[in-house]
């Protein structure tokens, strides 16, 4: 089988699903879907070791909101999409205490830069509340960490997070990152929300080390947006789909592993899915509609 | 037979060659190799109708620089690049007369950006040989027009340069643009010099009508540099190497037409082509070696 | 008396009637205030060559929209000033006929950049109404230029516009341009609009040749921005205020004149700004309200 | 006397010998000026709590030098500014130990942009030792904080270094920032370097809390580059020049506190300083040349 590179729960079970021996049922996984805003959510649950070995994921629930639909622009599709992200993002977090936000992700590179443009568009309360506490009382305590890239750092991004969890110890984290998906269906048309955190390695490029509770000390949420399909998984998939059967599937991989797909307007794209998930968070922390969080961050 | 879409005459060669029914020599198109500076260039020149119709392409010269060594950045390897540009281009173009460089595409968006970032290397010196003839007597005349893309100007790009040919009418207009290639390895790798101007549909936007001596008066050479692969040419091609014979052609087109396949480094890769471009515009233009441009360019 | 520059008919007159022999009435000149959506408007019309020689402006319309009030965020503040720019606009021009919007200036110079900023704000429909004009026959057909600067195209704005009109011949000309005020108190809180056009020498940068009615050989109307003082009217100022009488005025301009005076938060108010002149320009051309600009834009 | 607003230990020395009652020698200060690569510095050491209280800055060694000259671009005025900031900094550091580079400031807004401009010009290394230690030993580590501002982040800029400080234990951290001048004639034309760190309220923003040793348990030096001048300074300057005496200090300050003065081109000399400054520091830290360091950043 060709080795295949996913960031998604739903694409890892799919690929177990896939695999011929594999026609039993999915043991430790439990998968449901439903609508939520009239976008299309599919939870799976890992639910223990089994589960965990079977998917190469961590134990936890991870929600996808297939978003589609977003890019016909039809009524309300934006404040849907804020509500449907900060709904599943709700319920994934302990619903009070302060929030670290980590934008993870090379802002210079527009594949790789989901984490710190949602970052721009989340509100920023916690010097507000040392300075006005009477006056912003009503908000929840929130802190952004942009982390930047190794290459122009020198520090890892669980390093620099770490560091500002221990300074500052919020109560949670959420952090945001550009994901891989093996599908290019499902590339800026997927957002996925977790409370597992982040496993070294994923992403675009490779933040190294865990962001997790284990590493952390603190509950984290992560929020995926897949920006970009392997063109060696595309090449794989597309040989399978054709029914080439001899191919040296390490060659393929070779000629392939500095490339990526992506949307032609990847822009434009990963821009509006940033906002729609920094809006997101907002909607999720501070109990604000569309209109009020637009007013606040202008 | 899929169709593949190319820009590169080189590469339009190619698919004549390697259909299977044409073994037969390739007739009104002469082919040649060399090297330049250390890279190698390939030069195709159509020499008549047949070869026009053959390539589906324009009669006049076309020559290839391979600059896959380039990234290994070995000793001189920019210097090396810019007189390899630079030379071809002389060798296309009049050796007096006002000069207009023309950069096409989208500067917001990456893969299209080739030709607006390679105009901010270019030496301008229309104003200055205006205002001090006699200081700049010197240097040819240089103007530079960035025409942005239709959606954010209403003007079509072969629109905006024949308004300003006939407004200022320069001896030469030379134009530089993005271009798709079928294969990754010539993606970030490769510059196409030609004295034949651009046709309608060229690049990674859509810069509609030509840009020629035809229609604009006076001649016209291109220079382009290939940043994308079709993804739907990837999937074509992958498939005909496996053997796989009974894909339907025009489902393969549709599900990748809006995606592109291009290098991880992008952003860097054309960062730095685009001053290739840029410095062997000057160099051809200005008899300048590569320290006198910087310097005038800081 | 220490000369002073500035760019606001307004301005001009309170220069005017500020030196001491000229007691008498301002001949020539016409000057009206009022109110539009809350905020003042001051008109100035200069009405014969007297007037135009007392102010050192063309004849013609010119209204100051204050919008000191804008910074104070109250109910409305935006779509009152976007009304309150679209009316004044919509008294100055034809209200039929296809319109080439010009944004003047250097979009990488933060003072420089409101005519570029605001023309990324202005709906783009004259390649639609080309494509399909029965879908958008509701629209009047708009195209944008942005001219760039002199040292960075060796080509004069003025030049480049007129390329444009001939080329494209729309009816009406709109340029967007930062101005330099006198005082500290009208910069980033004022917008002038004129149908004169723009003179010479304007502007924070230097656009040389004219933009009016009769080089262009169609109606222009001309929207500007103050977004610096001179530092050398500024020192000026405050000296006369002082009382300082003995002070040698060319020394002074000398000291200051690579210098100007902006606001500390000149980079979000430009912004600001830029997008109420688009939307301005909006609400005049298409007869759309606020939400739907937004919608269209996005 | 008005209040005057400067970050530079030489101006706050001026102001005192200014003041027409202190005709006495400055107690606790020893100043010196010398050349350094054709450049003249002024080297201003507070020696004990006198010379602190006197001059309102923290004991140390300040060392200015003045780039006037630089913007002439005379045979290796960019490499002998190199130099010059290299040589003073070198003079004020431990020389060997891993170093924390740490850009302050807000790169979105250019004159407080010298921080993260400069930041991107330095070496980072810290990864590459740590991956490959044997090949890179030749190196000092070096890794890189671009803090952010408040209004983005909610976290204090001192905050931010604490924690990356006792995270990655550094032996030295050396801080860039931009800062205030009171003339004119320094701003983008002077580097100050000091030992001391930088105190509370220094800088174009607020950066709030103390960089120096005291708070974070290494030795901290600060290299600062004035931007701007304060309105506010320039206009009580002007008006003490004129021998205007009875201006109301605090009405002055009120009407221009939220402005500042700045070169017409501070886009391009701000960029230039933070490459003189970045370049500066890897020739300090590394013992490399010009070209060897330009060689490695690219």
């Amino acid at each position: 089988m060709l080795i295949r590179r996913t960031d998604l729960a739903l694409e890892a079970k799919e690929i177990w699903q896939e695999s011929a021996e594999k026609t039993s049922r999915l043991p430790g996984v439990k998968a449901t879907e439903r609508r939520s805003e009239g976008y299309p959510v599919t939870r799976v649950d890992i639910l223990d070791r089994r589960g965990e070995e079977a998917l190469g994921k961590a134990a936890g629930s991870y929600r996808t909101i297939d978003l589609t639909d977003f890019w016909q622009r039809r009524d309300g599709f934006f404040e849907r999409a804020v509500r449907a992200v900060g709904a599943e993002l709700k319920a994934l977090i302990p619903d009070r205490g302060s929030v670290l936000v980590v934008g993870l992700g090379n802002g210079a590179m527009t594949p790789d830069a989901v984490g710190p443009l949602a970052a721009d568009h989340v509100l920023v309360t916690r010097h507000l509340l040392s300075a006005m506490p009477a006056h912003f009382s009503g908000f929840r305590s929130v802190s952004v960490l942009r982390t930047g890239v190794l290459g122009t750092t020198g520090l890892e991004s669980a390093e620099t997070v770490r560091a500002m969890v221990e300074q500052t110890k919020p109560g949670l984290v959420i952090a945001v990152d550009a994901l891989a998906s093996r599908r290019m269906g499902r590339v800026c048309a997927t957002i996925q929300l977790t409370d597992t955190g982040i496993a070294p390695g994923s992403g675009v490029g490779n933040h190294r080390a865990a962001l997790d509770e284990a590493a952390l000390g603190v509950p984290v949420a992560a929020i995926g947006v897949p920006t970009v399909v392997d063109a060696a998984t595309l090449a794989a998939d597309l040989l399978e789909e054709s029914g080439a059967a001899d191919i040296d599937p390490e060659r393929l991989r070779q000629g392939h592993a500095n490339f990526m797909v992506t949307p032609r307007d990847i822009d434009g794209q990963v821009r509006d899915l940033a906002k729609v998930v920094g809006y997101g968070i907002n909607w999720a922390l501070q109990e604000l509609d569309i209109e009020e969080i637009t007013a606040l961050l202008s």
